[in-house]
């Protein structure tokens, strides 16, 4: 992956630089040694890494503004980080930039449990979000598999979604209001502890603009009572044609379960190694949960298992008790984790109509045999959102880049399908020269015209999102 | 509510204007003649009246590009226009613009069942939506008061919702894709068939902007299952502030009804005498509906009933029948006509946090008698969507403007308890130069910015959403 050539003329003014950024910080929050920097030189999409000029730490709204304002005036890009857990490399610095880390800034600000709103400064974890409220039995509802480490700010960065999102939304329709810091320092409000505002919806904009319109510092998120109980149901196929399917039989029914999961053969079996959550030896299973009182469980569920038994499942196994619910979910959520133990992987995460599944993990399979790179499929299948895991060994020559091709391929197809190229991960580096696949240059011109209103020097999160050459030429003026 | 001084050049060139059109359209497409250009003069806010030069009535999305190449060409400004339904003057025109009426474009371009969407030309309307698809027992779920007229066009334009939006959410929420045609005439298609797109969410930005940012020819939308049943109650206080705080409780405790709707005495007359549902005598009323299988209804409103009984409710009437479910319902989508019958009014739109409902209606109700004029309440009390109808005598001199005093006060206590201006009517011309007591300086340069993207010449819908001399200033470069 090309990454810009670096300003020489900034790198030569570094220390200027961390001087006067040590100027309107704590002396410990600015990062600028060679050694401690390091931790700052990629975020989860590890195969990439670039060395920061430095690393910032500030622990307030007013603290980011001077940041910004000082970048600002030196003419030096700044690339948000929330906890770096971005698996599209959303967070990797160039080498003339700084990181504007928000791990300090994770305070709870404000909560109110009567409009079901909670205000956290961005730092926090998605997690410790809903640690916040359930000693009043509520949740915060978007859930990445990252969600222990992952910060609000990277969820709204890159409007991440999760298991759950099926039912509740993603985080788009989670998010209410945010403080956000321009790139010269400005402090602005977007939206409120209400829906819609009057005016255009900037709030929407916001979201999911990879921190290239301005850093958020400051979140109010819609905060949900918990359900009164949940249960999943294992369903075991021969087939990942027919688990495609049968998801898109539930979703054609109506029924709106709060999750349907989808694992392969290859997931399954890494999974069962690691984790051991007693998964049926099968091509492809379905973990679908529903959600609420036990007679509207049971109503919903019956829904589901009738659909279910009608493509003969090899194994369709309802949770009995909590303890095996916990452990169906342990095993989806260690699915990751078990793959990164036996393989190097890219994990994809393009999004197709659900129709659509059954072909795409058809051709998904074919693809794998001409490119010779073993895949993985776990993922949200209720909307769609594919995570195939190209599987490659990252000690040998050549590999990666044929992972990135046999990847590219598979995005493509996901627009082809009437698709997209992401669902939560977002475009970052990884997906930046495919964006005109999805976009004619009418679409990516108006994009970055909107760029140009927020940040019309393009310094924040440079080398993302956009094909390299345009954001070059953009920035060049 | 001043206009912009119209621009005589332009007026002076309605000939060469006229023939231009009319060499790009049918001929029975291009309105031109005086009398018949009346029926464009003002939407559903008819206290303000102002002919166009003409109005066009294109078939298809080429069409529209056409029109908007010439009075791009001619600098004529463009007013959008979907139904005409807007209460807060969005489609007024101006004396030197075009109307673009999309009626005549209402054509089901695809359905697709299995991935739950319907793609329609923008000029359909709300309700011919949801009668495309009921037969296979979908429905398009966002439901307007004027959902037989209003146009999709103007529910993308002012993102609105409906008495079921509770549940199911506004138009943004429901929303995948757009076909839209810039001022300049060039065709980009924003969104698809699925949930996010990498890049930046244009959508969001689109669906909300009131025709100011291009001219939405084709929708795709989100169909959804019919529920197996709903059935509503009606519940009676003895006091707005008490109905306010049972509207607080329902939604603290989590439970999800499709709706709570709110009246208050004078629209419970009103509405008794108009439509005869059956309404109980009492100072406030509340319809709650919750939806889903027999058994699912049962459990969510035993939990609504408890709450409301521990408030000494005068009444409380659970649904028996489709019937008097359907005249419970009936009752409150006369209100608006009700009132009408007996009183001009003013419609406001403003939304707060849940919460302060008791608070804003006894507000309220002391700034009517400080006016000296009455006012009636009926609105989406479930997402604190307030509409306020201001009563007064449109014949009696000088009445109008101590209501629009009176909404702006109004208006600005919304704004003032954490709330905001409008929930779905839009800003229009009406709120228009309150948009400074929501948003500061930085806020709205940053909004007009976005409109300097898409329309740099700010032709299309002028003298709309912002201050009309921060318009006018924009609009003179």
């Amino acid at each position: 992956m090309d990454m810009p050539t670096p300003d020489a003329r900034i790198i030569a003014r570094k220390d200027e630089l961390v001087t006067r950024l040590r100027g309107v910080l704590p002396g410990d929050a600015v990062i600028a040694d060679g050694y401690e920097i390091k931790a700052y030189e990629c975020d989860a999409l590890s195969a990439y890494r670039c060395p920061p000029l430095c690393a910032v730490l500030p622990a307030t709204t007013q603290e980011v503004s001077q940041v910004l304002k000082v970048c600002h005036d030196l003419g030096v890009p700044v690339v948000p980080r929330g906890a770096g857990t971005s698996l599209a490399g959303g967070a990797l610095p160039t080498a003339d930039s700084v990181i504007l880390g928000v791990g300090r800034m994770n305070d709870v600000i404000e909560t109110d449990y009567e409009n079901r709103i909670i205000r956290v400064q961005s730092g926090r974890t998605n997690l410790s979000v809903t640690d916040a409220v359930e000693d009043e039995d509520f949740f915060y509802a978007p859930d990445p598999s990252s969600q222990l480490a992952c910060a609000i700010a990277g969820n709204i960065a890159m409007n991440s979604g999760g298991a759950h999102c099926l039912k509740y939304g993603v985080t788009t329709n989670n998010l209410l209001g945010v403080t956000m810091v321009l790139m010269n320092g400005e402090i602005v409000e977007i939206g409120g502890a209400h829906l819609d505002a009057g005016g255009y919806d900037l709030l929407g904009l916001i979201c999911g603009s990879e921190g290239q319109l301005g850093v958020v510092t400051e979140a109010t998120l819609r905060i949900l009572r918990k359900p009164e109980g949940a249960r999943p149901v294992l369903i075991g196929f021969d087939s990942n044609e027919v688990a495609g399917a049968c998801v898109s039989d539930i979703i054609k029914a109506g029924v709106l379960p709060v999750a349907i999961e989808f694992m392969d053969r290859p997931c399954i079996e890494a999974t069962e190694a690691f984790a051991k959550p007693g998964y049926p030896d099968c091509e492809a299973l379905l973990i679908v949960e529903v959600e609420g009182s036990d007679s509207e469980i049971d109503s919903q569920l019956s829904v589901i298992k009738s659909i279910a038994q009608s493509l003969n499942p090899i194994e369709l196994r309802e949770s009995k008790s909590e303890e095996e619910s916990a452990k169906i979910w342990l095993g989806r959520k260690s699915a990751f984790g078990a793959m990164g133990q036996i393989n190097d992987y890219m994990c994809l995460d393009g999004t197709i109509p659900v129709s659509e599944l059954p072909f795409v993990l058809r051709r998904i399979g074919e693809m794998s045999k001409q490119y010779g790179l073993g895949v993985g499929n776990v993922f949200h299948a209720g909307d769609g959102n594919m995570h195939p895991l190209i599987l490659y060994d990252a000690n040998k020559d050549g590999d990666l880049e044929i992972a990135e091709a046999f990847g590219a391929e598979v995005l493509k197809l996901c627009v082809e399908v009437g698709g997209c190229l992401t669902g939560e991960h977002g475009v970052g580096i990884e997906k930046r020269d495919l964006m005109t696949v999805q976009f004619d240059p009418v679409d990516l011109e108006i994009q970055m015209a909107v760029k140009d209103v927020f940040d019309p020097k393009w310094l924040l999160n440079p080398a993302k999102v956009f094909p390299l050459d345009s954001s070059a030429k953009r920035r060049a003026g």
